[in-house]
């Protein structure tokens, strides 16, 4: 059992709600700290260990800076993923650039920034050698293919469009090592929002027997990347990943597959996203309408625009009414949005207690891949983001969209319309 | 079988990925107006029928212009539709208001651009009256729930947000009458994207129905929106609706249940979306990159932040490369763009000839529901819009996203970076 929290009390959260106006995902930056520090810490076994923060999750600048001041770099994989790390102060191997099919802008980009620049295809080293010219440090991402199992989000990795196979690995580094590359990372990402540590354990095995036989072929490794997708319980009755055994038995592996084997002390990485904020974000919406026919429907203020998770994944996301402590959960709700598609709802026959027009519901673990994946279908427009900050005070760190904004792309002189 | 057919010659469109750079959408005003000009003729049986193009399809003030020369109005379901419209120089009656769960403030907005306020929700007449006034027309939207079965894209009825029950309906017009209402509307949408022609007759003989049965009860309706939701054939193997049948069946419909039963001439609307735009638009992208692991890929410059429904639905989109007239259709590619998410991807496993790098592609019938649905996911940038005009010229009509645009809702001013 996951004990889903507040940030705050109801009473505070309801006094920002008045302040700001829902909709908004509201992040806590304590929690963000203190998540880093215990992933460090649990991972403090393992040489100059980093995290590089995936910033897809949440592209917010206040977001990047609170991690960065707790040690995180900036895992970009898009020229605006980039230009955002460079806005927010990053520089050089705090960034890694790991994209797939990668226009050669954004490799110039990375390849200026001095950022670690992964490379997704065998074909991606002549064409950034063509496009940016050859870094001193380069990283391949591997692809296991049938060698391992995925799951229903990523899929399976002989299935993913993603890195490289192994026989291709070999013939990428020989051909790095005689264009003159002198040092090599190594990196793999084959899990999206996994619970199971035994898997990411699995993970770090047969990356580090890689690394022994890359070695043995002459490619000391300087980085293991082990890639991210280390899940988050949104479920209640789900459990959180045990960080800690996660840590702890990864150095353990180091110790025995690299240390023990004699192949020097390759720092180790991780690009963790939704771990990183999912549980530090809510989106805080207000109920607008009852509906009664067929069934009963809470609509609020916020739609799918706003979180996609449930649209897209039919993702479960855990939802807090403010008030009603103590209320039976006696009531079946289709939580929805205003968005003309019928998918656009936050919860399908959930049990709660009686809501009433102007109650306020927080929807919890949106701090990743929610305000990120929004659309603006059917003219929906952003909600803003607020972080709570260390002093108890709460800003805007983005702002709402507006019809401004929707129709930035247009140009209406031709119109005689208003 | 429907022949998937481009605008142009291969040479032509070509010489426009020259000129703009592709990716791109690309309509053709030609076969919008022609398939508006059908559709019209196949429902002049019907008195004053007016289709309502489904904004949300394709929310492009050039592509509202055309298709109202042609006749058509907008339905319109939120505040910046609405605003689009009114931009676009639509007005009054010309705008349908259909929306749910819907603020105050899109209403206000509704009945100061006099549409026609079509309700959702039997609580919405009051919500209406007291943030907008009644207006003197009012219309329900009608969801027959279990009465009906819906499809794969909408769902059943019964599990649907939209609409009153049929008792909700009674209630609501009579409610409305009492508060001074004095002409109404009756409305229902509850398939999307459907093949099959009869569907939509039997809707219409369930709306003519109740319409008589409204008639009974001192409810004469004034008109008759059907909805939308006539799909195409996204698959060469499907077959297009024949329209003629489906008007002329309905205007049979029409004179046995309306006029045969003595109740006047309500008009007949549609609200298609879909149908008007969907075959005359194309994504039109550059093979970046290929890809050879444990399957084929092409990796094109668009991604799903320029046409959703392949990852969201599953949908099948056509494509066809230029310059491969006469090659053997005999290899596997996975199509995908370049967002870090698996399933950011046009096709799987389609049959095509072999591609090489710089090859063009035109992804068929993007013209609804494309563009309007992108995102900016992992900082992808929306593409531009085209529109191959009468008089055989390509003009812009909506410019790509800059990543000025993407940063437009944040502010860096507390940042030290660049």
């Amino acid at each position: 059992m996951t004990e889903k929290t507040l940030p705050l009390s109801e009473e505070q959260l309801r006094e920002i709600a008045e302040e700001f106006g829902t909709p908004f995902h509201l992040y806590d930056e304590r929690g963000i700290r203190a998540n880093m520090r215990r992933l460090s810490r649990a991972f403090a076994g393992l040489p100059d260990f980093k995290e590089y923060f995936a910033v897809k999750a949440a592209p917010n600048p206040y977001l990047l800076r609170i991690l960065r001041e707790e040690g995180a770099g900036a895992d970009c994989s898009s020229l605006p993923e980039l230009i955002l790390a460079e806005k927010t102060g990053l520089r050089g191997r705090e960034i890694v650039f790991t994209s797939n099919d990668t226009p050669a802008a954004e490799y110039r980009k990375a390849a200026e920034l001095g950022a670690i620049i992964n490379l997704d295809d065998l074909s991606h080293l002549p064409f950034l050698r063509e496009t940016a010219g050859l870094p001193d440090l380069i990283s391949f991402r591997y692809n296991p293919g049938p060698l391992r199992r995925g799951n229903a989000i990523i899929g399976q990795p002989e299935a993913a469009k993603y890195g490289l196979t192994k026989e291709q690995l070999f013939t990428g580094f020989e051909q790095a090592r005689v264009w003159g590359v002198k040092r090599f990372g190594l990196h793999a990402m084959i899990i999206s929002n996994e619970l199971d540590p035994d898997y990411f354990l699995d993970t770090a095995r047969m990356m580090f027997e890689l690394a022994g036989e890359l070695a043995g072929a002459g490619v000391p490794l300087e980085f293991i990347n082990l890639g991210g997708g280390v899940g988050i319980p949104y479920r209640p009755e789900e459990q959180e990943v045990d960080l800690e055994y996660l840590g702890r038995e990864t150095a353990r592996l180091y110790a025995e597959l690299i240390t023990g084997r004699g192949l020097g002390s390759p720092r180790v990485a991780m690009e963790c996203g939704r771990l990183m904020t999912g549980p530090f974000g809510w989106l805080v919406a207000t109920v607008r309408h009852k509906k009664d026919i067929y069934k009963q429907y809470a609509g609020l203020d916020a739609c799918m625009a706003d979180l996609m998770r449930p649209a897209l994944y039919g993702a479960y996301h855990h939802i807090t009414p403010l008030g009603k402590t103590g209320a039976p959960y006696d009531h079946l709700y289709d939580v929805t949005g205003s968005l003309c598609e019928n998918n656009d709802k936050f919860a399908i026959d959930r049990p709660l207690p009686l809501l009433e027009r102007g109650d306020i519901l927080v929807i919890h673990d949106t701090g990743a891949h929610g305000h990120a994946m929004g659309f603006n279908y059917n003219g929906k427009l952003r909600s803003k983001e607020l972080l709570l900050g260390l002093d108890g005070r709460t800003r805007q760190i983005r702002r709402a969209e507006t019809t401004d904004d929707y129709f930035a792309t247009l140009d209406f002189t031709d119109f005689t319309g208003r």
